[in-house]
């Protein structure tokens, strides 16, 4: 067991598991249990990207250079502000023995935990990253655990684009999980047009869920009302609590997919009696949700978005295949990017 | 809506609920649907009481300064670092002609909702309060607003004791719940001989389920070992992943009842597939353990543990009164304050 969850790799401090470290060790020679995965690109945390752009007033170098620095420091791209990260594409290049992942030497793949726990180097300073995009061009190391998550790309999608989509897997997975728990529910998405937001319109209404959806923008409004995922769409900031809940009236489930603090409340307000509140922010303050639930007599359950169902990937890319709408909205967003 | 929820009181930022804010309108005139108390004791989150007993290095002028300080600046007891609170026990001093709460003046009561929203002024300087406990008596004035929860005191338990419970009560009602969703299933409880790892043992029992606790020390385990609520008792450091994994085993159903960083990762690995982990702890970080459970390719369920279920005082009172055990674990915990 100890071996397998990567505590070999924990260098400071000691004990804890690899996410909770400060420090790894990204040595890129394997243990008998480890996969060395050949970096090509990394996908930034949307949160820790935000974080690192605002810091650093949108300058690309100094982003850059800020990137660089926590790899070097830490031995993972772990935002020690966010405590976010992301995730990494790249090729396979050796198996140990003992890996019980279902990988081979060449296979191009997807790491689907997260950055904050995966030990990397990156060798060539970034060189081919403007610093302007969450989408990081790269070249390193990175080591997988025997207990980990590992998508093969599929042939049928461009890499950026599984990647895209692996990176939130998780959320629609979860969402078709709950939607199912219930009767005829209705369901409202915060952020709903973005990658998270519109996979999870896309779950919730393929397992019969009316489904609206609230947005921040005008363009975001039409980009979703031409997606056809909502059956209404409302403009709202989400982090005004007020506004969300007079948008989104009491539903069943409310989904959160905006990456900003300070839409617990609003997401609360949101939901009837007896209903779920799913939080896939990493925005998402933990108190703000348990003292907010308290103070406004809500009888919800909140759920912590857990990034991993079984099947969560294969069952995202079916929805992006099956969906077109939802793909042409992950095309305009890389595209935008 | 408006009013019900405290929007008016709110002074800064504009637009957020009155438990986001970061300063509050404590002035003691009251609106038509507000309450006013007239404090008499102020019950300090856990884990806030430990953050200033350890910035100050223990000393109790200094604690008092703080507490002060914090709630002149906010208008509420709310510390900035833990971004908890705590309750407060008084008598009802005036009611609003339109407050829809079930209380007349001069009843004592309890605040059920948390102080990080509850408008609070001090007029005693906390002089009868020597910094350190987080049981505080103190001489002002707290707002309730229409949309609120609170309890009248019972008369057959002490007011301190009916406190203490009502602090932690969220937690038994909700383990209750859920173990009523699984058959048979065993709990493991990480913190169980605290005020809210006691009731939430005591609540799974009740419902049905094998129990198993996590404690720190040694005495822990004899206390809890001499209430008999737990049918497993293992002594580890909640912290310690692995070491809570090989104590607890696989459960079911895993509640966090420990007030410090770093139990997230612990709890997930001591759950099973399809299993649930409730976190009361207010040093939950969300991310550590949206990430961890992605990490640990665990497919478990995270509930924020919400503070309000509906009837939850009038349950753990009973709980208390019920189960003798229980009832002397608090009464200990208070005389050892």
């Amino acid at each position: 067991m100890a071996g397998s969850v990567g505590l070999n790799r924990v260098l400071e401090p000691a004990g804890v598991l690899p996410q909770a470290a400060w420090r790894l060790d990204a040595s890129p020679q394997i243990g008998p249990d480890e996969v060395r995965i050949r970096v090509q690109r990394l996908n930034l945390d949307a949160a820790s990207y935000r974080q690192l752009a605002e810091k650093h007033a949108g300058d690309g170098e100094n982003i850059r250079a800020e990137v660089l620095e926590i790899v070097e420091t830490r031995g993972k791209m772990h935002n020690p502000v966010t405590g976010s990260g992301g995730m990494l594409i790249g090729v396979v290049e050796e198996v140990g023995p003992e890996s019980p992942l279902p990988v081979k030497v060449g296979d191009r793949v997807a790491t689907l935990v997260s950055l904050t726990l995966t030990p990397l180097r990156i060798t060539d300073d970034l060189q081919g990253w403007d610093g302007l995009s969450e989408q990081v061009p790269a070249d390193g190391t990175a080591i997988l655990f025997g207990r980990s998550i590992v998508g093969v790309l599929p042939d049928d999608l461009p890499p950026e684009l599984a990647l895209a989509v692996y990176d939130v897997c998780g959320a629609p997975a979860l969402v078709d999980r709950v939607v199912r728990q219930y009767r005829d529910p209705s369901v409202v998405v915060l952020g709903g047009a973005g990658k998270s937001g519109s996979l999870s319109l896309a779950a919730a209404r393929r397992a019969g869920a009316r489904t609206k959806a609230i947005v921040v923008s005008e363009a975001e409004r039409d980009a979703l009302s031409e997606a056809g995922l909502a059956d209404e769409i409302a403009i709202a900031d989400a982090r005004d609590a007020v506004a969300v809940a007079a948008a989104a009236g009491p539903n069943d489930i409310t989904v959160v997919c905006v990456d900003v603090p300070g839409c617990e409340h609003g997401a609360i307000l949101a939901t009837a009696p007896g209903g779920t509140v799913i939080f896939f922010s990493m925005a998402t303050s933990f108190a703000a949700a348990a003292l907010g639930a308290e103070g406004l007599a809500a009888d919800v359950t909140m759920l912590v978005g857990n990034g991993y169902v079984p099947g969560h990937a294969e069952f995202a890319v079916d929805l992006l295949r099956t969906t077109p709408a939802v793909r042409r909205l992950f095309e305009k967003r890389i595209a935008g990017d």
